[in-house]
């Protein structure tokens, strides 16, 4: 491979020739050969809109030439876009602050100015890494400024919309089963009945409340530490920088971001996010259970539940022909699970900053993206897949109604708990229905009984 | 001991003589013989309002007689004011819904009203306790019901008054320390000055968050599913039970409780806990990095940080003669640790539901009572007995500060960053103060560095 | 209350007269009024085998006296026998070394001895809490082999035994039910034929693997850093003492623990405590399944799987008579998250060690004790009262075996896969049997079919 | 993009014409796009070897020909050689039985194969997926097998040979600083003495026991269930196959797998995998500890413990010049934070298969791998970048000894502990030596302090 020599502080280095990145990023692809990840895409592009505020900032504050100033625009630019992303190579699994990833920005950037000056790549002409696109700015207040751009937008932009379309799905069989009475179950054993509308229903007041709970949250996330710099104070800021910078996030991303009133906190710890992670972890909790209900409600065809149908999408075994099985639902449970996970991870990360920075950055940054890639693609998919072909087995529902032995609780309030009960246990043990017992122990005739045990009316409060 | 006899749908059982408690309890008892944890007095209190609220709503209704009324108010204030505490003996770890410990109530409820009522215990008069005392309700939406109540109540009485002293504090330092202007520390190594004032303003603005995110868990927590009955349908409910029943509630808690949109959901899941307890992981993230800042402050006294100094509340040492050690704060450590743990508990409980019923809820109410008693006393005990005693070692605060080399970062915006760090690596190279080596190096006079080297000022963005 | 003066470096201490304990302990229950829990008794016991271990070593090697000796022992015997467990108040949320529990020991051993030898409690007479008692010892050293006594003898005399029963009882339900044929189910969805036997062989060999994993990690655990006094070195003991005295706990408890080759290893972390509780969450990850198959074995009785039948131990519902519920597997899964919750603590405690100590002690050993204790517990009582008393619902397991498409996988070497594949698709879409299906295709004849598809003969490989 | 036609038991699918797999594959792709992560391709190596052992048992099982078996074993070389890895495109999250990723291997060997026989891809000729390449084996017994070998060959070809190389280092390390006596610190606090070479004993000491700690639980992985097809009761293989492919695997890896005796076990449980990933998360305990140890000795260089030098791998700060960080340690401890998080989706995962599955099998594989991966690479650099280059800061280690108030704690044998302790309480107040305290005191004269107070003598027992 072709290289040249660049210079940091600490001496020279080689860099691959193609690439634009400079010698702190070259030591650190060298320094942290571990594991597959690499620092998110959606980090080094919410930079490019730190960087681009930031530069409009130092300008208003007359701290920069409008050369300069344009020529960070335009790599900035590039950066958003997505266009410079192969030349960000740093593992993941780097310094906790993210240092060596603002790096990468600001070495790309300024040598890509370079590139478009007509100036050699390491020449840190027309613009200085450090000293023009970092001003103002250090990794410390940068980097958890990226953290909290990228977790916004994949939250509102993505995560929220598939969210919404499963709560809508839900609705929309909560609507057209709601006239469809089946057994109800707890403790997995048979109860009193429930139309499969209002299963549906309870799933989608379930989601209706996550998308509420993601947005509380989301109000701490947007107050940005920006400004900061290195501990806090800002230092090597000019006062109101913080605020144009802001203004200027809010103009590129046409959202609503606050500076933080105390940017030592948003550096030092990273609260805000181990509380998202909370409700990420509370979205996997549900899912986790839509997951189980799907199959469960599914199993079978012969030998199971089997009060719902739900679509065939691919062979289920490699040994058992004809084999059909609930994978959508599968891969939910598993990424639910995965979530849970990947909270751990942010909650130890998120108690271990000490003094003014918290250097567990990269991995809880890492934890939420990757749960909130993880929900949103598992739901669109058990969505469009699953949920959205599921059919009720008609058959299936109202022999299980038919032979349920808690309607009997209908008869409480009029013989007593009591007497319903012995009903109950004298159809289980005689293999009766509850009518016969009823009659037979002489507690109702078969008229009152068939007056009063209408299981459609079980499933609502009673008029009168 | 002395024994009577009781009789439940199963047939007889023995119970002690001198408890109010009935067959289903002896049973539970008998049956749950594992570990230490009873269920929680808060959810037994609790279940005194909710029995209360029910038959006033019942009366309301016109489902039962005043006379059977006044005697169900009055034994449920006794329970609600914790005298019959002592009949309440079953296990935590009892059946998923709790439904033993309805009828724990049920049964105390009802033996209580036969003690007034001059009849036998046992004599199921002249209150029944299924019939009338859990008359309109199921243990499926009553537990769910006092479960909310004891988390409101202990979150909104016990523990946010405690966090808001811990703000107070922590702000009342944030201003005392307010001009004593000491080293920073980010990766644990030398950074630029902040005050120690700064630093305690970070945790306050911490807490100040944490306290909002409680605030807003409670929204969901307070939709209550009371008038669900076993699935969240309403069954022998007439309509409009759960208003009245809520309304009493409130009247009786002084709160603002409403009754849930969805039922359902509230009795086949626990997302508002899940979250809850996500709010309480992030408070013990929070508390973690208090806690270790202050013990690492505080270490030495004469080889360790040094730049506080804590209360000495005992001899910390059986072998080391004048050992003082940083108890408390390692108190809150190890509960925010186990918040963190307990946090993981109510995840898996409140993702294992199935159908139309959670049957994790003693497993998730306990560690959510647990997290707030243990995050409550540790805060409200390091605050009185290390955090109010606090003072500042200035003379160690002082020799750090002159000893920094990240002092030099003020020189960025007047030499550059590159010059800047030739600085800072032969002061330190050759043991130098920065002073000298600026000089030495050419880059500066000793009346420049002294003009803009003053850490005070390098506590603030600029003015200009 | 009465009240006496006692003393200790910081100064003097009002003790409730009726206590042994002296000014150290009674600091502690003034600075950690936190939580319900208190340091586990069984910590307590085990010091006391510390203690006699330690006085008898000393006594050999001529560092005490032949009185004070005597004295120490038989105060020690007392604690080991329960009789002293009134005078131990501390919380367990306290400093992490443990050291007001060594010194609560050490406290009232003295003030024993003090009583025994008619002098003053609090006078040091005739033997001294830290000089005598905690002799060629420190909290850092013997609070760690404190936890192993108790975790060992916790483990082997309480866990396994309970453990191995469990063991027994899935075998001979798996000797039972070997012959008793049923559906097998992979997904929840029909598959190939398996005996009920081979199903509770399946768990028996599980629980096998267990107890050999938890053997395998009480060998860590025996390792003690007894002798290591305060951070591992030795300090103030003589040569010899480590041996000596682990000698003497293994004469006293009749097991083989042996000095650790590096003391301090066993002082500043806990990884053997972190390697038990992966046991300890192993096994409830196991029962975790072993709950939630039998209560989806048993779910019904109508309208569920019900191929078993459990007994049923109490009425399960407050307001559907009749009902019955899984209640012990319940108790049993919610146990199995709390010690994967618990596991957690451990984690976080086990790598939050610093220097020469490890300050997570009680939140460790608390977690791990309650671990062991709710799964000897609740494994018991499952086997007792629900494992014991099931049996098979032969008409529900034939009837779902008669109607399984999955039989097609035996034709797989017979006709292929793919041919294999079509029968079961025909049968399940034009509601056949098997056969029918088969016949219709021309795959097969009526006799072939019956021939090849025993269901028996598809409990095993094929013997040709 | 060009495509053919392939087709499966439910019709017909689009396939990349210069991609092997086939219809299931495809199918797969589509039905799974959730995340970035692919089955690991360990998994899929393994799968090679698996099948590789399938045929050659077949073989001599007289089930298949030699012109087949030789065709299915030069594709599964190819595969095992890696040099198939492009036609393995399907997601991890996928169904919990990893089937679509058997059936990828199948499709791939089956194509490759119609490949070199000149037949068209997707013709099933010369050799078929399910009924040649899938013979005698099930996606239920054949993951997890592959899961083993993969786990197992990461474990000892990867794993532990980097845990030997640190376990070497740091033993050099306690050899090479084995007379340097330090300060030791308990709480954070100044301790009595300690050598830096027992420091690094004791991690050495840490990671020999984990070392074994692993290989303990292989032996649990190394029982594999093949053989056990569908359900572990091994339908659809002759007697004897078992054995014979796991002969045929262990001649292939040069290891000692073993015919699991219960395979219904292993594939309806994962409680090896859960063990072995307890035993990561042990290591990840050990890890944080030497992680933190390292960052928090080295802190400084003039503002903390600084007694330790670490190598300077790159600058650490694009604000503050000069300023050199812990890189390696924090990049550790991030790894170790994620391990134990992995282990609770494991934990989860693991408790979660019903009946005769566990469908939580790619997430548990994923975890495991990834754990592993993570923690060798961080390791190896933490070993190579941060380890080896460490040095002692002599200076501040003996400034910080001389000033080091515990000395005292020799002293309680001389003259008890509660003199010492004034002696300790007097230098401390008055900022006195000890020396000159005890003199002070008039407990000791000069020179009996001299002869006592000998730190080097304090790192270990005494020898009379």
């Amino acid at each position: 491979m072709d290289y040249r020599l660049e210079e940091d502080s600490l001496g020279k280095v080689k860099v691959p020739s193609d690439k634009l990145y400079g010698a702190q990023t070259a030591r650190a692809v060298e320094n942290f050969p571990i594991g597959e990840e690499k620092m998110p895409t959606e980090i080094i592009r919410a930079y490019g809109v730190v960087k681009k505020a930031a530069v409009l900032a130092n300008y208003e504050q007359e701290l920069i030439s409008r050369e300069k100033r344009d020529y960070i625009l335009k790599a900035a630019d590039e950066l958003i876009a997505g266009k410079l992303d192969q030349h960000f190579p740093i593992s993941l699994w780097q310094t906790g602050s993210g240092t060596q990833t603002n790096m990468n920005v600001n070495e790309v950037l300024a040598n890509r100015i370079s590139e478009m000056a007509g100036e050699e790549p390491g020449s840190k002409k027309p613009v200085h890494p450090n000293d023009d696109v970092n001003m103002s700015q250090s990794s410390n207040d940068t980097f958890p400024t990226a953290m909290a751009l990228a977790a916004v937008s994949r939250t509102e932009d993505f995560l929220l919309p598939i969210f919404e379309k499963l709560q809508t799905e839900l609705e929309q069989k909560a609507e057209k089963y709601s006239d469809l009475v089946k057994v109800g179950r707890t403790h997995l054993m048979d109860a009193t009945p429930i139309t499969l509308g209002q299963e549906f229903a309870a799933f989608s007041a379930q989601i209706t409340d996550i998308i509420e709970m993601l947005k509380d949250s989301l109000k701490y996330i947007k107050k940005l530490p920006l400004g900061g710099t290195a501990v806090g104070t800002g230092l090597n800021t000019k006062v109101g920088f913080a605020e144009k910078a802001v203004k200027f996030i809010n103009l590129e991303t046409k959202n609503s971001f606050r500076v933080a009133q105390n940017k030592s906190a948003g550096i030092a710890a990273h609260d805000s996010f181990v509380n998202l992670s909370g409700v990420l972890k509370t979205a996997a909790s549900f899912l986790m259970k839509l997951a189980n209900d799907t199959r469960w409600l599914a199993s079978g065809p012969r030998c199971g539940i089997g009060e719902i149908k739900i679509p065939k999408n691919e062979p289920g075994s490699s040994i058992m022909p004809g084999k059909v099985n609930p994978t959508q639902a599968e891969a939910l449970f598993q990424v639910a699970a995965q979530v849970m996970a990947n909270d751990t991870a942010v909650n130890i990360g998120g108690g271990s900053g000490n003094f003014q920075l918290n250097v567990a950055k990269p991995l809880i940054i890492h934890n939420i993206l990757q749960s909130i890639s993880l929900l949103g693609d598992a739901v669109k998919s058990y969505n469009q897949r699953c949920l959205k072909g599921i059919g009720a087995n008609q058959e299936q529902i109202e022999s299980y109604l038919d032979s349920c032995l808690m309607l009997v609780t209908v008869l409480n309030p009029i013989i007593g708990y009591d007497k319903a009960a012995q009903i109950a246990q004298k159809a289980f043990k005689e293999n009766l229905s509850l009518k016969e017992a009823a009659v037979n122990l002489n507690y109702l005739t078969e008229a009152e009984f068939e007056q009063y045990v209408d299981p459609k009316k079980m499933t609502e409060p009673n008029l009168e």
